[in-house]
């Protein structure tokens, strides 16, 4: 079952996913996604069975799309996540790095992206997402996907140019072994992530979250991103390093993962055959309308919004 | 005048500073501070006076206190804040470089910081910290201060073993200037701050919000650090490098604020006469208890729980 937010009559509703052509309302009850993960499940799911079959229709050209999931608690991003270039990296991760995506960044499906020429480059990240349905922390591997409620799709959009302002070299202070009191200067690099990864829709999510029964296998999906028609990554949710088992079990064990959080899993990177990378996609000078599907997910679709 | 919210009766409640010995309760329509932010104002400061003239009076120490803003829609960290080690800055910022922390890291005044071996170094980061009243993008510097609700205290505790394992060194793809489908790689390093900054009781909050009106300068505030009676910092929000309005500038030029974000000023890092500085104070080995005190605002206590 496939279900997504929508704007609707100054409030927001729960859609059903009928065909990609039409979409049927859950009833008022259910205003977001969020909301529903509060409910009984074995209602809303017979909600969304009577919705099927006697409901409302709405085309799906129609529709207003919202983020899926509104107000995520957080929204945790893994990085470096794909086997494709695996040359690229000089050293670790050994386990999955992570960075916060805060929920202002998120917008639904056929929303702009907004650039503008102070970001500097920026260029789409097309990725699978994971919404938390039962929270939990220290999670082992072999139970993590009974924490899942489903997947969707996240276009991680990233400003190169911003990444770069905000990397800094700098001492850091170390305590100095030989004497409890002093300190030394290490020297060492330091990013930080909040404008090149968090500024107002760099966060594209849904259309759909496709429910967890509904996707046998998260890592045999294809997923792709399209530029203005042109296909650019060509990947397999197979060459994500970390799975998504092994990334819930292991984020919580640091931090407790809470119902309705998203967890984006990292940037599938495999080139087309026709060339190009989503790094030479600089929507600030290009424009036009990214796509990012994910097979038995959907279709997010966004254009670019010079301002 | 300053609030806070608590544990109560199974649910939770707003109170307010009567003596730094004795709190007393606003109505049960206030059940935290983020509800507050939500409701007239004129009404709730009304509410406020007439509960410290006739209202139920509870001792301070019986209090279980909670985060002050409980479900806060983003944290934003600001890095490299201070002007104490001007040195130890080998290249930028220019501008406030931040990061964001998880809702899920914060934690209320008295309540433990929980340490794991697994973390490595831990060490405690004294701030102020703003709420955010009103929402905005692209604020203004000379309206800035007008956004704000009030002031409280964060402990911004930090691993710098975490951020040394999810540092790296990598080459980013850029495109090629010579072919529009060309990448070539250029060596770079980056971290990511989820885990060393994020993880569960990485961020005590509170006790109180002193509200903007009570706090005439915020650049003006002593800001002390101290573990297990020993003074450790002592500092002075005077030395923040970007001042509260440019900060809220500059973020909201990025990022949307909203009502009951929480902004991290950055670390007081001018150590005590006494010598020592926070990165000494590891306290997955000595444990102990952490308290961060901020001038007019109040002092922010916890113990170190090893688990």
């Amino acid at each position: 079952m496939k279900l997504g937010t929508i704007e609707r009559g100054g409030g927001t509703a729960v859609v059903v996913h009928v065909s990609d052509e039409e979409v049927t309302l859950l009833p008022d009850e259910y205003a977001d996604i969020d909301g529903l993960l509060k409910k009984d499940e074995v209602e809303w799911r017979s909600a969304a069975t009577a919705a099927r079959e006697s409901g409302e229709r709405m085309p799906t050209v129609d529709v207003s799309w919202l983020p899926p999931v509104r107000h995520p608690g957080k929204i945790v991003c893994i990085a470096l996540n794909n086997s494709a270039n695996p040359d690229r990296i000089m050293s670790g991760p050994d386990t999955p790095a992570a960075f916060i995506k805060p929920a202002s960044s998120l917008v639904g499906h056929r929303k702009p992206i907004i650039v503008k020429d102070k970001y500097g480059r920026v260029h789409p990240e097309p990725e699978l997402a994971v919404v938390i349905g039962t929270g939990g922390a220290d999670i082992p591997v072999d139970e993590a996907l009974d924490h899942v409620f489903g997947y969707t799709i996240i276009n991680d959009l990233t400003s190169p140019t911003m990444r770069d302002n905000d990397t800094f070299h700098y001492r850091a202070i170390h305590p100095d072994p030989e004497n409890p009191d002093g300190v030394r200067y290490v020297e060492s690099w330091v990013s930080y992530p909040a404008r090149y990864k968090g500024s107002d829709t760099f966060g594209p999510l849904g259309p759909w979250v496709a429910t967890a029964d509904s996707i046998p296998d998260p890592h045999d999906l294809r997923i792709t991103c399209t530029h203005d028609g042109r296909l650019v990554t060509d990947d397999n949710t197979a060459n994500l390093r970390f799975s998504v088992a092994e990334v819930i079990s292991f984020t919580s064990e640091y931090f407790t993962l809470e119902q309705g959080d998203v967890i984006a899993m990292g940037t599938a990177l495999r080139k087309s055959a026709a060339g190009g990378a989503v790094q030479n996609v600089n929507l600030t000078n290009l424009g036009g309308t990214v796509e990012v599907a994910i097979e038995g997910i959907g279709v997010l679709s966004n254009p670019v919004e010079h301002r």
